[in-house]
């Protein structure tokens, strides 16, 4: 083939306002950004069916930053490549944006090649106003500071972590690593950033759980510990809302991975 | 009266989300903020209509932090007057967040009583995405900024502001002064911040319809006094959009007004 009719495999970087869609993954009867995406990629080549592969599912409400997908696009007489970011962008809801598109290896898999993630959740401690509340947890009440720093230290480092997943049975191995997990201060907000090389089904959020469980002093940072050994979940771990979460970054170095910093609030990138 | 049964007459500050009303006043087959507002009250009265004046309108899309408002409550079994405050927040949606509520002098008027206002708008110069959609304008064209200094400076001070209103025929008086008007930058964010005694129909908009002209050099900011001095509206200055502006405050004495500073984009408040 000459060169410029070969397909392409791309990598793109998506961010979106999980609010009004019913997480990534396609699914019956629920708009999710997987279909519109592929709806918007679809309509750009002609009607044709082009598959886009997520690096990982996220759940109703969730919001991303940095979520990572790869696909493979033909060379088509509808879109010339080099108009392919601008055209998805200028179709897409401003609930959707394409961050980066880049051509790479045929073999680059969004989900295998992942070496793993960061994710943010936000607290805010302080005044629920209507515009944060769309992208934090109000917790006022979460106040023992010591404490949580305690907590996160506890959870850092690779543990089985069947205890703060839902349907941890699913997995052969429930054995993961958190390499850190960063508390930041901006303004009211309190936001935990956690970076590891994978997670369970709901893990950031049943962490969440216990944590702000810690904070609010109805769990001591020991019984983390111990929750953890039970490898089982426990009704003294809540599932967090969805709406503080934000998927910040899919990892596919390990240097950016380790030096990966929040200098903001996540809504604020 | 005895002390408990007589009405009380209250002001509010009130926080919305502009997003999904068609602005603050009453008007047929469109939600408002105020009819919102009309109807959670009434429904904590047992059905007692009560007119809540606000301090101005606002146009549709544009948010507020401290929309001002007032209102006389009367003494009423099914609400005590000292539940008033959070009944009113555990009835509101998440778009709508009463900030205060205190009771004033029974002469206290929240619009004839204002010194002044403070609005934001707010620019966003880096790139687009979701969580920033919602709350300011993507202008990242708008990079002279020494040449916005200038504009800002000369639209400081006491000036006839027709040109830079839509409707300006229907004031008596078109004349107002703006105290200042502060230039912060957020990260991607430049938050101007208009501090006045009172603005015209769309004046901050249209204010920054002829700002981020010269921002983006299709405008000198020589230009903005001849268009001033022309008392007329031109099509050099077009109105900017809603979802960038923020009523931050409305002021009822002088040295408040004077010292008001952000210390982040009005989002994060």
């Amino acid at each position: 083939m000459p060169e410029a009719l070969r397909p392409r495999h791309i990598f793109l970087e998506i961010a979106y306002d999980g609010t009004d869609f019913h997480g990534w993954q396609i699914q019956p009867n629920a708009l999710t950004v997987q279909e519109k995406l592929q709806q918007v990629v679809s309509e750009l080549y002609g009607g044709r069916y082009i598959h886009i592969y997520g690096s990982s599912r996220t759940d109703t409400g969730v919001h991303a930053m940095g979520f990572a997908a790869h696909a493979t696009v033909p060379e088509s007489p509808y879109i010339p490549f080099e108009n392919l970011f601008k055209a998805l962008n200028r179709r897409l809801p401003d609930t959707i944006k394409i961050r980066r598109l880049e051509v790479v290896p045929d073999d680059f898999h969004a989900r295998f090649g992942a070496r793993g993630k960061a994710y943010t959740y936000v607290l805010n401690l302080g005044e629920k106003t209507p515009f944060l509340a769309r992208y934090s947890w109000h917790l006022p009440q979460c106040s023992r500071l010591d404490e949580v720093r305690a907590a996160l230290e506890m959870l850092t480092g690779t543990h089985d972590f069947s205890s703060f997943a839902a349907e941890a049975g699913r997995y052969d191995d429930p054995v993961r690593t958190i390499y850190r997990i960063e508390a930041q201060h901006f303004g009211s907000l309190l936001c935990l950033t956690f970076v590891g090389n994978g997670f369970l089904y709901k893990m950031i959020r049943s962490l969440m759980g216990a944590i702000t469980a810690v904070g609010m002093g109805r769990l001591e940072p020991d019984d983390i510990a111990r929750i953890m050994a039970a490898r089982q979940r426990t009704a003294h771990v809540e599932t967090c809302p969805p709406q503080g979460l934000f998927l910040m970054k899919v990892f596919y170095d390990d240097a950016a991975m380790h030096s990966f910093h929040l200098d903001r609030p996540p809504m604020m990138y």
